[in-house]
């Protein structure tokens, strides 16, 4: 899709300083702007790439003053952040919005229902008895249970599959490879030191506006529900055990680890490759550092945890100082044995 | 499905105190217990939920003793427990004992074979020369490559990719979106810095009873076969990389990673996170903690192994308890060398 | 495929050492070496299995001299190792090479194009504008999207999912499962505790003889590319996350992850479950432990980095081994404090 320079004005309320006959059709970071791109200047650590850049047009805030001459056209916007931000989100409705109606082959049980403008693409599978709302979009090769219910503009990407009685909100986006609902890791050990299954007959709930992260895996419960609840966002490769719960707009980074039974309060962010054991209570705002390992409950909120069995991250790096150090702490021990 | 309180006594040897012609539905929880739910008491520590639960019936043991009155119905067995994991045993084989036939479009090689009473999904694709045998369940979206041996009752969920020669056993349940017989990560260096792969022409062998879980990966063997023994059970996202060995009884719980050519040994527990390096031998009925790195063989059996870089938990524990001491520690050698 | 002992002898430039009638059909190990095998010996380490071994055949070098007598036949070739190798790679080409022309059902938009000797397997998906080259192998269930260019030789192994505008080079290879291009993790957070998804609008690039892992995922950037150089190798169930940039001939193993922006230089070796955060910049030939974390840039090349928060190895073990030591020097301290 190509766009006039004057098209972009109109669309982000600016004023071209330029040619705004000129046709872009790409959105360049301004240190990697070539010919028929376009960029933005927002932070002034950046500014010194305009002067150099070889977008077609940047995008640039009504304060900008040049303090050299420019050879690339600008757009002219109250805050060129903002401005930039309206032309992303339009661009990617306009890239996503295409798809609609169903390819074929597909299959869809006759017992399940689906609502009006959505997309169902080809090799997707859903089953007896599921509910699927309004302009729900479900891309090729998704396998959707029985009795699954998603809400309204619920996105669900390539290859995802969705497990039996599974309930997921409105305006979600469950990204390429999720799996949600599989079955949790319950096993009751026998005398004999083998293992028998144990039923998982609960489910996942997604309450609304909630993100999960490429191949992510959520289990459901053993009985009643594994809980994500509205606003969280999951990274790719999250591993969300049965029974846990997960707060209101709590963001959890790629390849961490939350297992079973366990409760994170809202607001929290639990950072990339972090591991929480099971049957744990973790309160609102709590902030739990990359790869921290966490074994008791945080009940105070607002804390920062962080290490390998973590704790407050002011004193785990204050240990960790000292960690780095040992060897001249054990030459200091060494040279008072001397002396005494 | 709905039962009568009299039918789910019958099922599970009991008897009702109440309204046997109440019909349940659903499987509750005692503290998120709603009309309609049969839930149990059995942990005297949840005692408390049975005078308010809302659920229509509880199982409970011949033994209990209600302190105060009760408004829901009971169903008395002679072991709480055990009735109710009859009872999710029962409802779990109702649940997914429907599934049989084949879901068209499907793909089966003609040079393949099935057994009786099998479940083939729509898009599910099954190679040249596979054997698989009865009561065999093919999700859909499945791969199953060529050369492939399955063995009966063994479940294979949506979107599983089990690659050429793999043989699989009775009763095992491979989960959604697991990886089976991928090629081993082997490249050999060249001398101007890049790498060459090494073909993997071995295979993945997965004896009875075992589950992998969703969204793991088991590689092929370079030569030979990567070797999943009777009875092991894996959790989610756990990398075995090729030619490891894992022993009969051996729980791995979700994320760990277990590195080339390691042999794990029987009865095993090896939990979240941990990361084992390749060609070491662990022992028998090892503990290994999570997010625990393991970094040589474990040649004594039955030890629990801790830490950053593994060994005696006690032994790790100690240390880490003086970690969090350092600064104090610091400040005493400090008093000290003012004092000499 | 069966084959005399005579023609892998001419395959391999050897000469049989016995019955050069005698047909094999699989490929041993020498330990474990049986009736209709070849093996081959190259380390000395193995050289005591040769005078046991069942297989029918051993690759051995010219130079090798039997300490005691040998029941098994021997194929004599300058280097054993690399003999081996050559057989390796005829049978693996033997074996993949097999696969071509389109399997039905699949879905092929006829906007796009594929060149000559392709394969395209049974409920894949081809979306508009795509460009694939010529010898490409597309397996089942495999997602690609619109506007994607592969090039010549590439294989794209079951159930990989690969989303708009990647462009994928030449010789590279898919793993099952593996997600290229979904959506960074970017989101906005907003005054009330929410967040807004800022919208993924770059790609993923990923250059010539590059080799990606089972089900790992490599996420598109927010603007312009994440970049995979050429000849990278990176194992199963890796992050990357947006706007990440990876060297040349860059190895990176299983679990790792690497965070936003972050542009790691070639040649260098990222061991299992490694983390490094957003942001960096990893000097060329740089070796990362196992389960290392990386929070600062390393900017001198060639170090080799280990620990929790890593630094140079040799540094942390020093502190390492006194943190094991902490009781001792503990008890140390209470000595002196007793003395003074």
């Amino acid at each position: 899709m190509e766009f006039s320079l004057g098209q972009i004005a109109e669309l982000i309320s600016g004023k071209v300083e330029g040619d705004s006959s000129l046709k872009v059709s790409r959105l360049d970071k301004i240190q990697e702007g070539l010919p028929g791109g376009i960029s933005f200047l927002s932070n002034e650590k950046y500014e010194s790439f305009i002067y150099d850049t070889k977008a077609t047009a940047v995008i640039v805030s009504e304060s900008f003053e040049p303090q050299r001459p420019i050879s690339t056209n600008l757009i002219r916007v109250k805050n060129a952040y903002e401005g930039f931000t309206l032309l992303l989100e339009a661009y990617a409705m306009m890239v996503t919005s295409g798809k609609s109606g169903t390819e074929e082959p597909s299959f869809f049980d006759p017992t399940s229902t689906i609502g009006k403008d959505f997309y169902r693409g080809a090799f997707s599978y859903v089953g007896k008895n599921c509910l699927l709302g309004d302009s729900v979009k479900i891309y090729p090769n998704v396998y959707i249970g029985n009795m699954v219910k998603i809400g309204n503009n619920t996105i669900i990407h390539a290859g995802v599959k969705i497990y039996d009685n599974t309930q997921i909100g409105n305006n979600c986006e469950i990204h390429p490879g999720a799996v949600i609902g599989g079955d949790g890791f319950g096993f009751a050990p026998l005398p004999d030191g083998s293992y028998k299954k144990i039923p998982q007959l609960g489910n996942v709930v997604i309450e609304d506006n909630v993100s999960i992260g490429t191949n992510t895996t959520i289990d459901c419960a053993t009985m009643g529900s594994t809980l994500i609840k509205k606003g969280a966002k999951i990274d790719n490769l999250v591993q969300i055990a049965h029974n846990v719960t997960i707060g209101e707009n709590t963001v959890i980074a790629a390849q961490a680890g939350i297992s079973g039974s366990t409760e994170i309060g809202k607001n929290c962010v639990i950072a990339g490759k972090a591991g929480i054991v099971g049957h744990l209570k973790i309160a609102d705002n709590t902030t739990i550092g990359a790869n921290t390992g966490i074994s008791k409950s945080i009940h105070k909120p607002g804390l920062t945890i962080f290490g390998y069995m973590g704790y407050e991250i002011k004193d785990f790096l204050k240990s960790y100082g000292l960690f780095k150090k040992l060897p001249e702490l054990h030459d200091r021990i060494k040279e008072l044995e001397k002396k005494t």
